[in-house]
């Protein structure tokens, strides 16, 4: 039995820890979180302990640990875990500061440890059908890729503003995904946005709401990114990849399957309306896969360098956005 | 250039005169109806004159006839017709009654006559795909054939009253679209029925609105019909044909390809929601075909005999529903 | 923490054993088969011991049991699990023969025994929505069902002798899907069917695999069943249900929501092509449905009478196709 | 009878004399065309006879020209037909030319001359229904539209460079739906583009083959068109406009509606392959219109501005395309 702690029990916290007790031969041992409540509810769901940072990593009996805490604990937590010889799988971001995340990175390939990133998209199955198709060229080399990602609704504002903005905590997994799509170093990015959805964004958020970003790779594929902090038809994720053969798709996931052919038309059942039950799928199979890490020791498919990376896109956007250029961009 | 003569301009003869001048070589000289309004309105959009039957059938440059009227009296312009030596397009039926149709089959016959029936939807570029992957095997034998063809709403009762009821005015083009698709004999008919859209067509109309029709043909390949006189998404006909290799589907035409994302889900077009939109160019095709028959003396592809096999599985369906039982079907 | 014994640990077995081990406060304590091999990896699977059908029945910490033995066992093992006052949740059916159906229940209720049956479909979220729509009346009365279920391809002709036949083992699960939407006693049953798929299936499994049932209910409305033994498209499973102010359908599922557009079109994925990944999360809420009755003392949604049910008109379909007659049905 | 004259009996000449014919109140008199096969093949079809432009331009009968000679006789013959008096439908371009379109402009205007441009998407009926939602506001304002426009197959490099490249042949369409679908001034352009279909495009050609184009408004709402020469799938051509309330697809139109379920999936018919079929209705509204606007005096609903308008976008982004920088837009 493997033996596991999780920092952070909020929101994506439960998420992990439900996962957890779904997969055999692991445990969730202990449970850091500041605020009680929070930990008693993971407690009592998993039957963990709660515990102080100090006393998991000192536990020679944990092997890993999952931290969900605020954004800006990552680098700290990260870097005292593996220097206390545990893995860690993270929830992006590592830091929304890319010298942060590089300094850290650094203190991960010094000690040798083991990180995971937490972009939970890669494990879903949808886009890993298409992955796979692009991977195996079926249908020849990708040509032009186009991610449409819209959220249901907008965050409040200090949210924003913690998170680094919309291009460093909801563009960041589609520049991802753009990545692990293309499997090939990104050349430029150009950006333009605007807070269309709610004005007041750029006032109280100092942020943008509505985004297109137009990158292109070193091989001169181009890959084209559309969001908007709202979609009124819920949570609205689609794919496209204009291969040389064929032009490949992943629709967003609904709820049900159910048609409903009417005076108004024929309608389709609403999408999953929000991340964690469209990529429940997903969650667990990310965490099977870092629990799978621990037990064979080969390395994560997401690491610390892909979120580094995606950092990288979303400066360069933030930048293009600010003066209006085209940025060239290399790590 | 060829002259015709248009016999009824009500409705479905204004949509014939309309498409007999998108066909060149080819003009519609007559009008006969004895209702002033309906002629003139055809006459003015096509450029024809208005003209007693008798007079029709004496002017030798009139090629062929298009039968338009009510339908107690299309057994009798047939014939007419046909003995002037006319051509005949006849919308259906040839009469709801078996026996006169069978009459003016021979009459049609002993007279070498050229009769084509107005089964319009074998024009439909859908059903016809459709029918090509069929005949052609592609996907190996046909074994199961569902149609479901639900109108918008009811007709008046009165109109009921006078068709001759649901199988013979509405089901007739079920029974013909399976007769054509499986292209071999019907060996048995079992039908049921009732009045669910409003219970008052039973009384006021001697009618059902709602039925379900199961046959089998010689070689035991099921054919399912599902009709209803209501349907709120609107014209809704559809067909499955279940083969050895696939299963073919044709689904029902939208008004236009627009797909609406909103909070109540993906929603598509209504549907057409009139037989004489949905079929508008099936309508044109038919009449080129006839057209077609005119100038180069073949077959027609749909021919009398077709009309009277359709009406005598609407006998049957309706022998089927007063008795509750499966009746074997042989012309 | 509730203790369960799996009374076979076949095929369905292993599913159910599966869903158990990610329920909370239930555990699987015994495996009972008298295959070594099947008993071996299910204890291997989830912990529990091999043990005989009495030492399980004797053990008064045992509070229910899943029966998934072949099915000429589980009307014995049914009554004498109820009289050792075990809740029993069963794999349809109880039997394929009705007296011995009848008398498996008269036992369970003078016993006030708990029984569960398998109608698994019950418990797809897909379905689950369709009838709550129904339930509602969102959109009417329903008058028409169609329920379109099709196999990938036949079983061997030694599954089809021992099942008791197409009817019995297959359209049974859409017997009572018809029952469960329509909601009300189903008055007339007509069948027909044919071996089309392979037609030694007459002579050597002495079963049809290609069968169309057109069913009434007391007030009128109408039901078809469709069924075949081979879909190439995989494991097709739809259902339509005409409102009076809507038609609802709910359509297969398929492996993954990608979609290929190339020379040849617009293709999905393929459909799942087996029940168990089509209802995996069918079986999981069935179980976990199971054990939340066995805690709060409420009855099954799906009883023992909803099997007899559907066998009464598995028995008249037969006797349908036999005679060539619509059959009248009552319990 | 209003009597037109075509110049130039290629391609898309055939098409719009095919519209004409289809048209009550109108005929066309005469075809010009120096290679004697192609007028001939229009004079057979329709009925007109042969002239050379002078005779043509003298017939005080002749109402309007349509002039479908090849691009670089546009601009001149437009000038002499408006001298002559002559109402003028010109396809697209005017001029690859800015100075020439902007010149020939001034001509027109100077005689009160009338000029509708052939942009024949504006008259397409799914195009059509998107625009009407949006100018409704019934789903609130547009924020992001994305165009997907791809060919089939690369044309000839001849054609290449006659035409002005990609994005003042094929884009040039893309712009002008842009324009037509935001309604307000386009403030930035940015381009990217590649010779990825087929490198040798760019030595021979002097083209590219697969471009991303992303435009802001003078509002700030956020334009992207996508473009490639090259789609197995067939002539694609797609467009979503997102906005406040919900996100509106017009989706790609296909050959005919057959669903194919079989072992490979749900596949359905193949796109439309070439503009000419795909488009075939709205050439022959567009011509409706043309002859409407010549009836009723009233202006046409494409103008010649909107053919300049375009091309500066198309300037703009073969700009950005070799500076690598956004390009500010104004006329």
């Amino acid at each position: 039995m493997i033996d596991l702690a999780l920092l952070g029990a909020g929101r994506i916290g439960k998420v992990h820890a439900e996962a957890i007790s779904t997969i055999g031969d692991v445990r969730l041992k202990y449970v850091f979180d500041p605020v009680e409540e929070a930990a008693c509810s993971v407690i009592e769901q998993c039957g963990a302990v709660a515990a102080s940072l100090e006393h998991i990593l000192d536990d020679h009996d944990i092997r890993g640990v999952l931290i969900c805490t605020p954004s800006d604990q990552h680098a700290e937590q990260i870097k005292l875990s593996v220097l206390a010889g545990k893995a860690v799988f993270c929830e992006k971001p590592i830091s929304t500061d890319l010298e942060t995340t590089r300094h850290t990175l650094e203190v991960v390939e010094r000690n040798e440890g083991m990180l995971m990133l937490g972009f939970q998209r890669r494990f879903d199955k949808h886009f890993s059908a298409l992955k796979r198709k692009i991977v195996d060229q079926t249908y020849g080399l990708v040509e032009q890729i186009l991610i449409i990602s819209r959220d249901p609704s907008p965050p409040p504002y200090s949210y924003m503003k913690a998170s680094g903005g919309l291009f460093k905590d909801m563009t960041i997994h589609d520049f991802d995904m753009a990545r692990w799509l293309v499997d090939e170093p990104i050349a430029t990015v150009y950006a333009t946005g605007q807070a269309l959805v709610d004005p007041t964004t750029r006032i109280e958020g100092d942020d943008i709401d509505t985004a297109s970003v137009l990158m292109t790779t070193v091989s001169d594929k181009q890959i084209t990114i559309l969001n908007s902090r709202r979609a009124s038809v819920g949570y609205d994720q689609r794919i496209e990849a204009h291969c040389a053969k064929a032009t490949l798709q992943v629709n967003s996931v609904r709820e049900d399957s159910v048609l409903v052919l009417d005076q108004t038309g024929i309608s389709e059942s609403p999408l999953e309306n929000f991340f964690m039950t469209r990529y429940k799928d997903a969650y667990r199979a990310e965490m099977a896969h870092f629990v799978d890490c621990l037990i064979t020791g080969s390395a994560p498919l997401v690491t610390g360098t892909d979120g580094l990376e995606a950092l990288v896109l979303a400066e360069a956007a933030g930048e293009s956005l600010r003066s209006g250029r085209q940025v060239s961009c290399q790590i």
